[in-house]
């Protein structure tokens, strides 16, 4: 069936449900950063496989709207249909909402699956009428995947630090200090952070779909049941979580005791859910209390994630080496040095599979922030430039985010210079002691402070929360310039946080050195509570790319530091060839 | 009379009244910083003349609330009455509202004379029944001082750099934009900056006490005919400026048609007058629209600027050569080194008088950020210790705010550490290049980080606006680490702010070191508009007091650069003695 058949299919079954405009977004049932193939409406739909675009189909139009990163794919993907490619962010792009205004009549009906949509999206088009019952996709799609049946895994006390029984604890306080009688979850993290399991019903975000509703006695969990096993099933009995099918949790919410109070997040809920529940019970909408709670690591996870850390520094700096001293001698691409790093990676005790969508970009291609590099656009490593790989991996003992750019052969005294800008940046950051009260958007422009003097910027947030053997993308607190909940989140002892500020330039390179921060305390007196970052990662910044003349005293010192750091932790996990090769690349300066 | 006699009257007046308890803050009807003597009602009633406070009177009880900084002050003020002192901030301290809550029931009424009263602190008392008609201090207060009748006097172009007319268009413009036919007026440097003309009503603001209603076509303008020279009526009538006589202005509101929509700031304006419009009359509430063209400052007010801080600067260093010169050969004190320099300022041309309190604190006084030296605290300045002045002077060219800490003798290596790093942070931030869209909440950090490295920290902002002729801290933008209006709004082209880090040392000393800094636009290329700042103060960092070691090349290189301005800039300006004397103290490092 091609893409214009299927739009037709669309149509007609849009015309018997008097529905006018149907929307497509890229999303899962809850809110996920990645989600299966079950769930890839949208590019089955239109041909675009990019991971974030929404079609909107009328009976006379198709459109698809997606960002920057995915212009180009958009365009070539989309070229043998009828579908118009917006692109967002360009000048005179209308909004999906500004579309909608523009073609259709303050009396027409909007269609979307409601489980799909967010409920701040979905309050969007509440100007018309709305239909979210029908997911009109699926009666065309023949074949669809199924929704995954992949089992879920324990974590026990050694690995999650604290019980599932502590966790509801703390949950149940917030919901008395609400006034709540239950607690509506759906993402994903939040659950399996609560519950001590995981899942793999993702690539890379080792979650399992599921809802759950929190009341002050029990836990009901709305999972498929094959996903969980006979002892799993007996562990959750004694934790008095109750198992009920994955879809009955719409059925549940909507024939809730009006006497309920429901403690929810309308940030991460979806449409359907919201609306299932009876107008008569009443809602406490705040923040979901685990976001902040999953984000402060408990010691034992502090202790787990160093450890996850050191294999992901050994893994990295053997590729290092690897590619140091093979390029020029065989041949290597993105794809083969991409899938070495990941090599060296699983011959790590308990790592369990990427924690994201690896990025491996060579030259200009690393210019492009989102770049993914596929059979078409591969290319062969040579010497004069950077390579920039942006990955990481699950393991048992937490998940990991790391990016390196490499100097491949000698490159210019420019590169050298911005990677030095870009070093220093990521230096001041770690190397920062605040006062408690600081937040994200106080500290961002310590990583960029010497790129702006000399003009350069990256377009990008300096660095992002990392969940602990679950998203890499951790909402609660995050290091920008602009205005968020999670820029001005004040920084906790034992939040984990990127340190990653870039440098794209377009055509020709790109750069970015990524850490991982933990906060930690550090001195209380009488000018308050001071707080401090110790670093997580633990892979050489690339001496071949550094400009040393441009470091102050103190930035080498610190650099210097570091690199010893990195040899004392590395070098026992290597081969003699290895350690000789890191010792140099280590070196005092 | 005595303070416990004049209570007694107030709550004699409260009974005919049926007021339960009333309320007097240190506040005029214009919500200025600085208020008349007319205005010190609360000084009146309490005999406590710090600047801060408000008082609270029952009929059972009195009661005083101010912050740290008056303390010991109000405890001496108050001893010989009856009025408990109320210490804001410190912990278990009720609030005004929470005193109220506890001592009156829910249908007590709380009087106090609106005018005085902001319109959000009149409505925090809402749940009680208000009563915001009666001034009760007036009939007690025997000789209250007069209304201050100083004469205005005309900025003309040269030296505002705009038209009266120019600027009502922009307002006017504003006005209709937001649908408003009137824009209702009562900030004294607003009015001034609109009307280019300046008075003396206060101390050190140079503004007038006056009210203004712009409409589309004409300015009514409320204030002392008396004030008001034959010639500037004359031109006040050429620009369709209306006088009326300063009190009518409650009257003029009340009886506004319904068909006006008037624009106006709630966050400046007196209650009672928000209570004078009728409620038939649409109220358009926003940021007042001068609010943002006053603190841009314009082409020529800069050049005026720069020559007021060359003035400035003059009057400063030869300040600093005097106190360096005859320290330990003449009893100098702090009111007498105050008083000194202030000579030197007066000897400049087109001083005016001073734009704030000056600040001249020895030693351990420097500790207290707000310290006022006064008879009973002045001391002899002495060897090894910092002199702290904290000064400005109102120039027809512009206002300036500068502070300097000087070594007296020689200093111990903690207090040149601790100047240092002070010293770094001012420097690091006069020397950052920022994107625009920057504003003061991201740039905090790089004044404090060298402190907070050193675990230590100054508790105020670390910038503020400042007027053209007008107030020192001027709202619009603030450089601070905390979350407000000011603090978010970016930072545009021709904006003033202070950079003035710290350090105190409570019973030890204190350090301040305050240059004014000129917003200016930078490069714009492919990574967007780039920002920076120009220093407009040109004064020595005392050398005596610095630790080299710690600054580091680039540190030194900004320094020396700095330096040299100053001298060329200064020398011109000095005697033979002093010239040789800031080669010395201006000497590269």
């Amino acid at each position: 069936m091609t893409v214009k058949e299927r739009i037709s299919q669309l149509r007609q079954l849009m015309m018997e449900h008097n529905i006018d405009a149907y929307i497509i977004p890229s999303a899962d049932n809850h809110q996920s950063e990645y989600v299966g193939d079950h769930f890839k409406s949208r590019a089955f739909i239109t041909g675009f496989t990019g991971s974030a675009g929404t079609a909107v189909i009328t009976q006379n139009t198709a459109g698809l709207w997606t960002d920057g990163r995915y212009f180009i794919q958009a365009e070539h993907e989309l070229a043998e249909s009828d579908i118009q490619l917006f692109k967002t962010g360009n000048a005179g792009v209308p909004t999906i909402k500004e579309f909608l205004d523009s073609v259709l009549s303050k009396d027409s009906v909007i269609g979307f699956d409601g489980r799909v949509v967010s409920v701040s999206e979905g309050q969007r088009y509440e100007d018309f009428q709305i239909k979210y019952e029908y997911d009109l996709v699926d009666s065309i799609w023949q074949g669809r995947p199924s929704l995954s049946k992949e089992p879920i895994f324990l974590l026990d006390e050694t690995y999650s630090g604290e019980s599932t029984a502590s966790k509801l604890q703390r949950v149940r306080a917030s919901m008395r200090k609400a006034g709540a009688t239950a607690h509506l979850l759906i993402t994903l993290d939040d659950i399996a952070w609560l519950l001590n399991f995981r899942g793999r019903d993702t690539d890379y975000t080792p979650v399992a779909l599921c809802y759950a509703v929190v009341t002050l006695d029990v836990v009901h969990l709305f999972i498929d049941e094959e996903k969980v096993s006979s002892d799993i099933k007996k562990q959750f009995e004694e934790e008095h979580i109750l198992l009920h099918p994955y879809n009955d949790v719409y059925n549940f919410i909507s024939t809730l005791s009006s006497e309920e109070v429901i403690l929810l997040d309308p940030e991460r809920l979806n449409y359907s859910l919201y609306h299932s529940i009876p107008t008569s019970v009443k809602c406490v909408e705040q923040t979901n209390p685990c976001l902040l709670f999953k984000a402060i690591k408990n010691e034992i996870e502090i202790e787990n994630i160093k450890k996850a850390h050191i294999k992901d520094a050994v893994a990295h700096t053997k590729f290092m080496y690897w590619l140091k001293t093979n390029l020029g001698k065989e041949v290597i691409t993105e794809l083969s040095a991409s899938a070495k790093l990941e090599e060296f990676r699983k011959e790590q005790e308990h790592f369990l599979w990427p924690s994201f969508a690896p990025i491996c970009a060579y030259g200009a291609h690393a210019a492009i922030v989102h770049y993914s590099s596929s059979q078409e656009t591969d290319c062969e490593l040579k010497e004069g430039s950077f390579l920039l790989t942006d990955t990481g991996g699950n393991y048992m003992e937490g998940s990991t985010d790391i990016t390196r750019t490499v100097a491949l052969g000698s490159v210019s005294k420019e590169m050298k210079r911005d990677f030095t800008n870009v070093l220093r940046g990521n230096l001041a950051l770690s190397n920062v002691t605040f006062l408690y009260g600081t937040s994200g958007q106080n500290l961002d422009i310590l990583a960029r402070q010497y790129l702006w003097q000399n003009h350069q910027d990256f377009n990008h947030g300096t660095g992002h929360g990392v969940g602990y053997l679950l998203s890499v993308h951790e909402p609660a607190c995050r290091i920008s310039r602009y205005k968020s909940e999670e820029t001005q989140r004040a920084l906790e002892d034992g939040m984990i946080l990127t340190d990653e500020p870039g440098l794209y330039l377009k055509g020709e390179y790109g750069i970015r050195l990524e850490n991982e921060l933990l906060v930690r305390k550090d001195v209380y007196n009488e000018f308050g509570r001071f707080m401090r970052f110790e670093v997580l990662t633990f892979v050489p910044f690339d001496l071949d790319a550094v400009d040393i003349e441009l470091l102050s005293d103190r930035e080498k010192e610190q650099l210097n530091t570091y690199h010893q750091q990195v040899y004392d932790i590395v070098a026992p996990h290597l081969n003699d060839d290895e350690k000789d090769w890191l010792k140099i690349y280590t070196r005092k300066i």
